[in-house]
């Protein structure tokens, strides 16, 4: 009999450990289920349709009908799992029309992602408070937008807010983002790093107010303003971007273990506390490969990379996910935003003495046309004088040098010797010493 | 009494090395000399000011003589150093207008450079086969324009070659290259890579012959065209662009050691036989980080790292360079070309057994406008599973990927690892998957 593998969730996680599971097991019966109307497309991009760098939203589907049916994967749209037996090893679901069905699975992969969360402010219960997760999400925003909203205000200054800010920005909106910590990107950035972003977006016309929490929102029913560090602002298109957490309700209920963040906490084959139960994406817990501590990583990145080796391992193949750095990047009108491993802030909470390394640079040489500014800081455990951190802010070429500090972190590599590091050069394309290696430089001098 | 540092040379070597000592001893005596009438300019900056990117040669000093007086050197150009003497500590040294005098040092650094090489063909003697070394060179070739060349022959295939051949052809003029070895870059990429390399060049208009040899210089006194492979092309514009050979007579006289490259040999601190005498730059053996075997390796960067280790070290202080991986890029028209470490014909020739992986991607999602293809070689040492090299060409963000190579060769990363690398992600700036890790995915699939 093929083994049945059931997948809850059809996006990023659900389909890649979907496609896993095929080419590990070709006879497998795969089933995925989304509570949504499309599947596999693509979130990330759902900021910059807003922002019309994207023609639509139908174009974010990267994984079309087409694609379920050449790889022979059962997909069950807007359909919702309603219980998980694992003793049974049975998933009860429901379909949009209130049908009821029990599937039966050998296999169970756990993708149920994230949800946008909204703190319990007054007001919270108001209609017409946006979030920004899903397609349909994009669509409203896009709609009201159409309907001649024109004076948003985003709460939230995280990657979601800030990328959903520029987008509306772009598309002519006067637009104001609300913050309550006392800086923007708080999860991704240091304060002197956010600093440089916050004044960048402050000059292309964006208004953020940091420091201040959301009171209250404004409205009878429908909501029409908020009030937020005393200040009273009204708005016709309200988006909350507080924040997701990981959707584990149904696992939860199923008995399955949550780790200390919270989120479903698995082994390094992403399996659960509960045999032949994996999980992958959003919902799970991972392990910093800096700290070696449960973290929470909710990036598509990530979320591909466990959902391969749930796939695997979930279709009778082995795979480990080691861990992760939690690199990530962004773009904001033409600047670049990108970390990877540790802020100095999060390297001190989790007790690790540090020394850091900035440096202001340029993408070319002074006499090549075209040349970036680029700002780099290095966060290096001073004891071991290992890179555990890196940020970048630069108009060109941020993503690769991220990744290259998130290679060199992944092999333990010191400061020491990435000051040592042979790098690539040309007058269009670099400095002759690549401004990674000049920030490993200044952090070396202080650990002299 | 103050440490007198003479340096034979003044541009990326010298000066760095220069800049090094001055930061180690802030009392020392240093000189520079050059034959040259310029100091401190970049020659990989050359082919963009034929090519019209960089506005002029000038441009191109990036260590002015306000730099020089600033740090305290004391720079002698248009100055040919004669003769060392390693038992009496001093070089002979020989003005423009034949002066002489003896210059007396503690330590000296030989920053001689190499020298463009023309093979023993028929007709080198003729007047007018320019090369393209130094700023007075690039000028020459510059002039060749200004009065009217129009049909330019490139001999040589290397970076310099290219480089030339692509500004040439900016310009409007109708270009040929002409290479021995039955592919472009043959130093740099493996055949397959060559190839596309080739073809888009091609598609830009260049004519270019590979495996075909130049046997004569045509014209009396002056050079007017060559054949090559038999067939006859007449020019007005004749470039060598053979490649360079270290100048190491100075040092061979003093009885300076050579290493079997036939460059000059030091120990990891950059001295060479001699004790005091330290050498860096284009005219020194290196230590490949792979093989660790000697190896030629005349690029800039390697250059001023080199330069740096020399400088401390001939200053008093402690530095090691610990080799290079050969980490190079460059830019022809809107293409970008990469490469670090050793190529899958150059492991072979080192006798090492490899898997390669390569892959074909792009830059950005389909969805998102402006994504650019991009191809990614790696070389795998299979008994291992090391990477030891990779080649790349692409549209964007080449240069950035090079150094992430880079950084985990010289931390021994495996292509297993390197598969599960964390990377970094938004739609505007990269695929979800990086091709990077796309590419040892495939590498290691073939180890299995």
């Amino acid at each position: 009999m093929p083994r049945r593998i059931v997948i809850i969730g059809a996006h990023a996680a659900g389909v890649d450990a979907a496609s896993a599971a095929r080419r590990t097991d070709r006879t497998a019966e795969i089933t995925l289920l989304t509570k949504q109307k499309q599947a596999g497309y693509s979130p990330c991009g759902i900021p910059f349709v807003l922002g019309r760098h994207v023609s639509s939203f139908d174009k974010l589907v990267v994984f079309p009908q087409s694609f379920f049916q050449m790889m022979k994967l059962n997909l069950m749209l807007e359909t919702t799992a309603t219980k998980i037996d694992t003793e049974s090893k049975t998933v009860e679901i429901q379909d949009k029309t209130g049908g009821q069905e029990t599937l039966q699975y050998d296999s169970l992969i756990l993708a149920t992602g994230a949800s946008p969360f909204v703190p319990p402010i007054k007001g919270r219960e108001k209609q017409g408070i946006l979030v920004l997760r899903t397609l349909e999400d994009g669509r409203k925003i896009d709609q009201a937008m159409a309907d001649g909203a024109k004076a948003p205000v985003v709460m939230g200054a995280g990657l979601i807010g800030l990328e959903t800010a520029v987008a509306l920005h772009e598309r002519g909106l006067k637009t104001i983002v609300v913050e309550l910590l006392p800086q923007v990107l708080p999860a991704m950035l240091d304060a002197d790093m956010a600093k440089m972003v916050q004044e960048m977006l402050e000059q292309k016309g964006i208004r953020i107010l940091i420091s201040k929490g959301v009171e209250e929102f404004l409205g009878t029913d429908r909501v029409t303003g908020i009030i937020a560090g005393g200040e009273q602002m009204n708005s016709d298109l309200i988006i909350a971007a507080f924040g997701v957490r990981a959707n584990t309700e149904l696992a939860k209920n199923a008995g399955i273990v949550m780790g200390e963040t919270r989120s479903i906490k698995t082994n390094m084959r992403m399996e659960t506390s509960v045999k032949d139960v994996y999980a992958a994406g959003d919902c799970v817990e991972s392990v910093s490969l800096i700290t070696g501590r449960p973290t929470v990583c909710q990036l598509g990145t990530a979320a591909v990379r466990q959902a391969k080796v749930a796939g695997i391992n979930a279709a009778g193949g082995y795979a480990v996910f080691p861990g992760v750095l939690g690199s990530a990047v962004t773009k904001f009108f033409d600047t670049e935003v990108g970390v990877t491993g540790l802020t100095e802030f999060f390297a001190k909470r989790a007790g690790i003495e540090t020394v850091v390394g900035s440096i202001t640079s340029k993408t070319r040489p002074e006499y090549y046309p075209g040349g970036l500014p680029i700002r780099i800081k290095l966060v290096v455990e001073k004891e071991s004088e290992r890179l555990i951190g890196g940020q970048i802010i630069g108009g060109e070429e941020v993503t690769q040098r991220v990744n290259a500090l998130s290679f060199a972190m992944q092999k333990h590599m010191t400061v020491r010797e990435l000051a040592k590091a042979d790098t690539a050069y040309a007058p269009p394309l670099n400095e002759t010493w690549e401004p990674m290696v000049l920030a490993a430089e200044v952090a070396l001098r202080k650990l002299r």
